[in-house]
């Protein structure tokens, strides 16, 4: 979760717009490569960067090595409404962990979340998420924290649909990271939410290790404790992976350059820029929340997941666009 | 590079001490593993662990995904004696860089560099190193800056052998990362010195892909030029991965826990501390650099690469110890 991010969440908190159906219900595993995508402009594209990229000799070949795809999380990967999850997560610590801090009671904004003043809350805007954040993300080594995370995982369901938050996955992304896995990719995510958040659920929900997420980190303290070494994760921040933090964190840490590039919000702007400016065959493709029915649809004046700039650079860079509603077959995975 | 290294850098630049033979010839690539190792505790422990993690049944069984190996680089890999190699070639750019900046021959402390007054330069200390560091670290793109690297590398001799700096490496050390990926290993490179330095060569000397580099890092910044995209590297520190930086970012990047760390200063003490003290079989060791003959002997006393508590503590808590005079039949890799 970074600040730019916090800021916009603010005034979405809570707020519940539109409510997601389930899918009919599909055959993962055993359908054929790209199944939920529908013929058309972004499906091709893709198919011509996979054919392009292994096919030796033609110009866009590239060693398997070279064959980077790089996913945004919230809204490309999962759904981020109505609120991102990771900020639901910290929210419902901050109740877990009130009995431990009387002084919350007292305390701003930490007084209005548990007394349940949402709206007084809210009014505190970017500080006050950034108080919760730093309240429910530190004070635990990162053993604990990826403990906490995976039980709130288990347990909490999403307020629309009642369904765990990993079941909220989209299955054509699912599809297409399976497809560029088989053909050789190495498949990254490049996320504004935390590192150590999303870790807890990539391996086991998307097939992404954990050294293959980038994200944003707090800072770590190496310490001894009883003689054995932890890592604590203190309340500040260490990189923030959002807008033009994310080719500078994919530069830090892959020193590669993606071949293909996946986002929803103006936060991959930058990202795709990096991507698609490189020579040889690239994909650069935004995925477009259209789908009121299935899912949400936003995107210029969204607080969360907001889509203006990226948008119109799509149309003039000649970026691809999948629109959820007319290039899905079908959102969620099927439970 | 860091700040701390740094610090002890300044009094050892351009000491001589002791001079390296060349090895004799090798046979790489048709060698079996670890050949280069005398019979002996370390090749043991290294024999054992692999054993230990690859035979299924075996309490230490590991799957592959779970098998990472961490290695320190300078001292470790290659030769880091009589001064730091990336230390070497910020001097050599700064000279390089020198008509461009006629202010320089009145600044110090580039003024005593370019004026070739190495005990005013020297009495500088860090202060001196720092802005060596950061006048010939930055200014560039991420691309440009790889590309300068790898062409100091193709010109730069060592001083004392008069060898490629890409030639100063460990038989035994690329012999044992061979051996750690022929047994499922990933291996990686976890360094004080700079990443995109070390990635500049990682891979074609170490067959260690630029994902797998791990090192400190200057900020970067991303930026729009005649509207390509371009990361440049700005002179302030992101991260100084050393001590007790490196289990940091050990976690922050791999988010796993090491099952074999390699280093040789006590700047990877806590590395090994973070990888040994996991359940499970693990393997921490320490290259003692003691031999005067074929390469530098120096520990705890040494500007460069010291090794004093570290070494107390592979005592104390079961730590190998490869002791180079002993446990190598040869040093360098053969020309």
């Amino acid at each position: 979760m970074t600040r730019r991010r916090l800021a916009m969440v603010g005034g979405a908190l809570l707020l519940a717009l539109g409510c997601a159906r389930e899918p009919a219900p599909g055959s993962r595993g055993t359908a054929p490569a790209l199944a939920s995508w529908n013929e058309g402009a972004a499906k091709a594209a893709i198919l011509r960067l996979v054919a392009n990229v292994t096919t030796p000799g033609d110009p866009g070949y590239l060693p398997a090595a070279a064959r980077i795809a790089v996913f945004d999380n919230d809204g490309t990967l999962w759904c981020e409404q109505p609120v991102y999850v990771q900020l639901q997560f910290a929210l419902d610590r901050v109740k877990a962990l009130a009995p431990q801090h009387p002084e919350w009671r007292t305390q701003e904004p930490f007084d209005h979340l548990l007394a349940g003043d949402t709206k007084a809350f809210l009014a505190g805007g970017e500080r006050s998420a950034a108080a919760v954040m730093a309240a429910s993300h530190s004070g635990l080594t990162t053993d604990e924290f990826a403990a906490v995370v995976k039980d709130w995982l288990r347990t909490a369901r999403h307020p629309k649909t009642g369904r765990p938050y990993t079941d909220m996955v989209y299955e054509p992304m699912l599809e297409l990271l399976d497809y560029l896995r088989a053909n050789g990719f190495k498949t990254y995510i490049v996320t504004g939410g935390g590192v150590e958040f999303v870790r807890a659920f990539a391996d086991s929900v998307y097939g992404i290790p954990p050294e293959q997420v980038i994200g944003s980190e707090g800072r770590l303290r190496f310490e001894l404790r009883e003689g054995k070494p932890t890592l604590l994760k203190l309340p500040e921040v260490q990189f923030v992976d959002d807008g033009p933090g994310k080719p500078a964190a994919i530069q830090a840490t892959i020193g590669r350059r993606p071949v293909a590039a996946f986002g929803n919000s103006d936060g991959d702007q930058q990202m795709l820029e990096w991507t698609w400016a490189a020579p040889g065959a690239r994909l650069a493709m935004l995925i477009h929340h259209t789908d009121a029915e299935r899912e949400w649809a936003y995107d210029h004046d969204s607080p969360i997941g907001r889509l203006d700039q990226a948008l119109a650079e799509a149309d003039t860079a000649g970026w691809s666009v999948a629109d959820m509603r007319a290039d899905w077959k079908r959102v969620f995975r099927a439970p």
